[in-house]
């Protein structure tokens, strides 16, 4: 059992890695990652989704600035782009004689809803954390950058997206640096406050109050001037800043895009 | 090099597993599986996504009829639902102070959007993910069961789900039976029509063909009455199903709910 559970160790220990050493990645290693992610579960095996590998130069500058300012998109040695995507099925219909099909059983061309587009995205983030897991087990760190969520129509444009895409995740893969090596894990809230039985519970004040304690032992809280806990600091930090903002608004207009 | 490439042997592996052997997973192993699931990447390290263990008998039955009357799902061992989940952060906000700051900053309270929503949806999915591979390394199958994204308000309902919650996918797990652990892997799409390089590339019509002469080597194609290919007959059976029927009200029915 032990030495079962040991499979687990690069789970347990992962931790984003947002520095990458000068080493390339090389085209086996790219191969081997991306044939395990195609192995990735998806629904009715539908594949819908598609990668995007982000090698060009203008481009990876361009997200730099597109997704919230961060450099390391542009230095990242290997960089996917993950999309929700519907389109190769429409496609697919198209070439396969739906029109007909439809017209023998007079029924209207059929038009991808919420659920489609859920079920895609579904497909696009079980497939990317299985190529960062990939990655990981070779030795390769890697992060997320949510914020490829942001300006969705200047990354519609960017990559040439058609109307039944969507860009879900950008993620940075790179061997990690040293210090990236050496940085400690973040905490995790207590397991208790995030897996529950058979019915939703709502944490209490209390328990968030215990974890900021705990927290606190681990690294001294750094926030945010006016902020005098950790929850207003996230809440000035992330929840209402700009970038979040752009966010609800760029996903309102992909729904939109994806739905009209 | 090689015997890195050999720590992807359990991700080229997997297979959907839908029928369980009798053994029950341990205690042991149900938390191994959630400890390293509670390190998976989550968005600016807040977990915005919680996780419901069903091990009620009448919950599970009714999830069958519910998740498209899909039998397995009663009889998995070990059941996870995975919520996007912005209610914790509300309620935190709520228990630090969030009305004070709002009313010293001139602030009307945040309201969770499209964005908050996707954002935590990536964190449940990558989550379950990781849940998935954290099973696999431990010979345990597993099965995806996006239908729970059908039925939103029932579900709401058995699981008493706040409003900032979204149950975006139920994942049953247990030993394969050795018919399952026989079964070949069905085939993926190649590389080609899912991995491009800086831009969208469509799928020619030759490819889809070319695909299907394929697949048709290795299992001979059964489509429904009336579907002369295999992208008619998912058509038929998946993208005009009833299901999704329901799943696309589901979502949208979610949505609004959620940003309303």
């Amino acid at each position: 059992m032990n030495s079962l559970l040991k499979n687990l160790d690069v789970l347990m220990n992962r931790k984003s890695v947002r520095a990458y050493s000068d080493d390339k990645i090389s085209e086996e290693i790219k191969n081997a990652i991306i044939e395990s992610t195609l192995r990735a579960p998806t629904a009715g095996n539908m594949m819908m989704y598609s990668i995007i590998e982000v090698t060009d130069e203008n481009l990876k500058n361009r997200l730099v600035e597109t997704c919230d300012n961060q450099p390391m998109i542009s230095k990242a040695p290997y960089l996917l782009l993950f999309l929700a995507d519907f389109q190769r099925w429409m496609d697919y219909l198209k070439t396969s004689g739906v029109d007909e099909y439809n017209k023998e059983n007079s029924l209207e061309m059929y038009h991808p809803g919420e659920g489609d587009l859920l079920l895609a995205i579904n497909d696009a983030l079980i497939a990317a954390q299985t190529a960062v897991t990939s990655a990981e087990m070779l030795g390769i760190g890697s992060c997320y950058i949510g914020d490829i969520m942001e300006n969705f129509e200047i990354h519609k444009d960017m990559f040439n997206l058609p109307k039944y895409t969507f860009p879900v995740t950008l993620i940075c893969f790179g061997y990690p640096t040293e210090q990236q090596k050496n940085r400690p894990q973040p905490p995790r809230y207590p397991k208790e406050m995030i897996v529950f039985e058979n019915s939703y519970r709502h944490i209490e004040s209390k328990e968030f109050k215990a974890m900021e304690i705990e927290r606190n032992k681990i690294s001294k809280p750094n926030f945010l001037p006016g902020c005098h806990n950790e929850a207003i600091h996230m809440y000035k930090r992330k929840i209402t800043s700009s970038f979040m903002k752009e966010m609800n608004r760029s996903v309102k207009a992909a729904i939109d895009s994806w739905t009209k």
